[in-house]
């Protein structure tokens, strides 16, 4: 790979999601060279892909190009890359398109989707952790619609119109708030010679709460607006195959159908290298001390979703979210700093802003520290929350005028298959 | 394909372009049943293609759902469908979904790239005539500038840095303009450590001037802006072959270029059925008559790019542009329902509004009827023109933002590698 040499000491970081961003912007101006390795030239506003999926935004406006971020500053250097493995005895990172040393190196790589072990599931449901996978599932869904109106088997039909979501986790409720929308808005119009009735979505839960995080009255209010908008939710159940007809359950429940959303479960990405049990703790997580630092490495971090910080209050880590990503991104760009100038370093403490899902127009529930609220006003914060995040002015203008667009014509536009989607393309 | 029988008769619209889209909307409210056949669900707003390329907008916003133009009529039924054949002994079309039958058949298919015959170019060289092709190009594009990173070969960065756009027709111009200022705004930005002098953009006329069709003071005008933005103009060219690396002349001109954009060309996209010497003129247009019906058929009508209709002033046809196939869409739709209730039908009579061509930021040539002009007002009259014509409120409002936007910014944000694209994919 080839970077410049540089007087400066060489920061590498993996992966340009909210921590990698966060902590680069901290480090522009400063006497370091840094160079942002990526697998895509772009940063994914992730909590707005299920906007994506169901068409109500394009995917240009939640993502942003990584090296707009960065491109102002002489020192910065940003490589289209997957990273294979890390040698942290050679100071190395090895990626498909070569090698290159670092002086400190901060792993930001994030987090991917958890099968357990699962490999029906994996093989035959959709994820939703990606901007190309986001695409994926919008084209299945608008397929699935078209493909139901051809058959004249009612019970393929069937299949065809259900909407199996496993995981109530913030993103599997507000994909089933978003597939509820559609079906009462979208459907009867587009589809007027498709029986509107036999869309289901089905949202399964293995615990005996949705949104689990979250406050019980969040979780209760939550519950209830998915039932006003027709989402049938199942508690206590396990999902455990799909075989891409049935999907089979701990009980005698089945579901025959032709979309399955696995947001189930998600673990850390760790890279080789970094991915053995010295390491990593359960959930493939890389095991950092207050200061992000990776057990026994002193130049090597880990932030966000790929790092545990186990604590007193943490036990098993930060919960997996933007809001602990883009603050130890940020302070860790302090501590490295701090570390060049031989100072000490100062101990990462969440501050936890609180947390918020939307199940749907109007429909949102938001905690606050000392404050707990749903419905409407719930559901303008959590909009203007997601717009201020939102990287870029471009992107915010664009998604805001969609979601007006959206709210004052019950619609969403963005329902195009640019790619058709065809699920055995999976190995 | 399930088509419920009606009482009215049956109108097989093939093709969701400009043409398919006007004569559908005049079909509405009528005593006629209406099935809309499309690869795509969505109408494609093919003149900005080239922004879509150059990162300047988002595919979905200039993309239209075909079902919710119409999805209010009760008698309109739109299917997801690729036609193969045309039996009009049998009167019925033959899908991937099946047949169907019809009482009339309206062949809307458009146009496709011409490569005449030439199969290195064909195999090697983008088009621009869908979205993913577009997306395609972008994604191309983008990929090559990461590359020329990476390499440590001069001749080979040169080449991955040099793009080549085969004909100077509005296409062909408008994507040689977008390039310009891509390397003048975005490139000393996003790639610093690139040298911005190594992009080269080719623009190669086989004739003697660019967009031929129009007047000579727009002509000599875009050259002149095209030229002041760094283009290399080439005409009385005459590419002959790309094998992937070096594109050959009918001179001993050549050049080594990664990406090689072809737009030298375009046929009609006739159906097998249809297709045959006693159908098509050259360049595989359908024969019409000036009601749009085809030759020796009561039944069949063509209109758009696809229709070859000759007249006195137009003896090759109608040009293969939007303003035609809305016309012929429009009246066609009058001419059915006056056929119908057995009224004579009206002959079609082009409405020629003049056309124009935007070669960047203030620099667009306009043709009037009566009143020619180039420059800053052009180029809004340019804007101004697209916004109206394109379809839907929302897409207006995003593009608008969008221009607005790069206008102030010198910018285009959806530079994005949302799916990476690998030339030799094609087979």
């Amino acid at each position: 790979m080839n970077i410049p040499k540089s007087s400066f000491p060489r920061i590498i970081i993996i992966g340009g999601g909210f921590a990698g961003i966060a902590l680069a912007k901290k480090l522009s101006k400063q006497e370091v060279q840094v160079v942002l390795l990526d697998k895509h030239n772009y940063h994914t506003f992730q909590p707005l892909l299920y906007q994506v999926s169901t068409g109500g935004l394009e995917p240009d406006s939640i993502a942003y190009p990584i090296r707009k971020v960065l491109g102002d500053f002489p020192n910065f250097f940003f490589r289209l890359a997957d990273v294979s493995e890390i040698n942290t005895e050679k100071n190395k990172v090895i990626s498909n398109i070569g090698e290159l040393k670092y002086d400190y190196l901060v792993v930001a790589s994030g987090s991917k989707t958890n099968y357990f072990g699962n490999t029906s599931i994996e093989a035959n449901s959709m994820e939703m952790k990606t901007v190309p996978q986001s695409l994926n599932l919008r084209s299945l869904i608008l397929e699935n619609f078209e493909e139901a109106l051809l058959t004249s088997d009612l019970n393929e039909r069937i299949a065809l119109m259900n909407f199996v979501i496993v995981g109530a986790g913030p993103t599997g409720v507000e994909l089933a708030g978003a597939l509820a929308e559609i079906k009462k808005g979208i459907l009867p119009k587009d589809y007027p010679d498709l029986d509107t009735r036999l869309a289901q979505i089905n949202l399964i839960q293995s615990g005996d709460k949705i949104l689990k995080e979250m406050s019980p009255q969040a979780s209760q209010k939550a519950e209830d607006f998915l039932e006003k908008l027709g989402v049938h939710v199942w508690k206590n159940v396990r999902v455990t195959g799909y075989d891409g007809k049935t999907v089979t359950t701990n009980s005698e429940l089945t579901f025959d159908a032709a979309t399955v959303v696995w947001a189930a479960g998600v673990k850390g990405a760790a890279i080789k290298g970094l991915d053995s049990d010295q390491f990593v703790s359960r959930g493939n997580r890389i095991m950092v001390n207050e200061f992000n630092q990776v057990k026994g490495l002193n130049n090597v971090f880990a932030v966000g979703d790929v790092a545990q910080m186990e604590t007193e209050s943490t036990p098993h880590g930060h919960p997996m979210m933007a809001q602990p990503a883009i603050q130890q991104g940020r302070l860790l760009g302090d501590n490295l700093l701090r570390m060049l100038e031989n100072k000490p370093m100062k101990p990462f403490v969440y501050n936890d802003k609180g947390s918020m899902a939307t199940v749907g127009r109007n429909k949102a529930v938001v905690d606050l520290p000392n404050f707990k609220f749903q419905g409407v006003f719930a559901w303008f914060v959590w909009m203007f929350v997601h717009l201020f995040f939102l990287i870029g002015f471009r992107n915010r203008m664009v998604v805001f005028i969609n979601w007006v667009y959206n709210y004052i014509r019950f619609d969403r536009e963005a329902r195009l298959i640019i790619r058709p989607y065809k699920k055995n393309i999976k190995p």
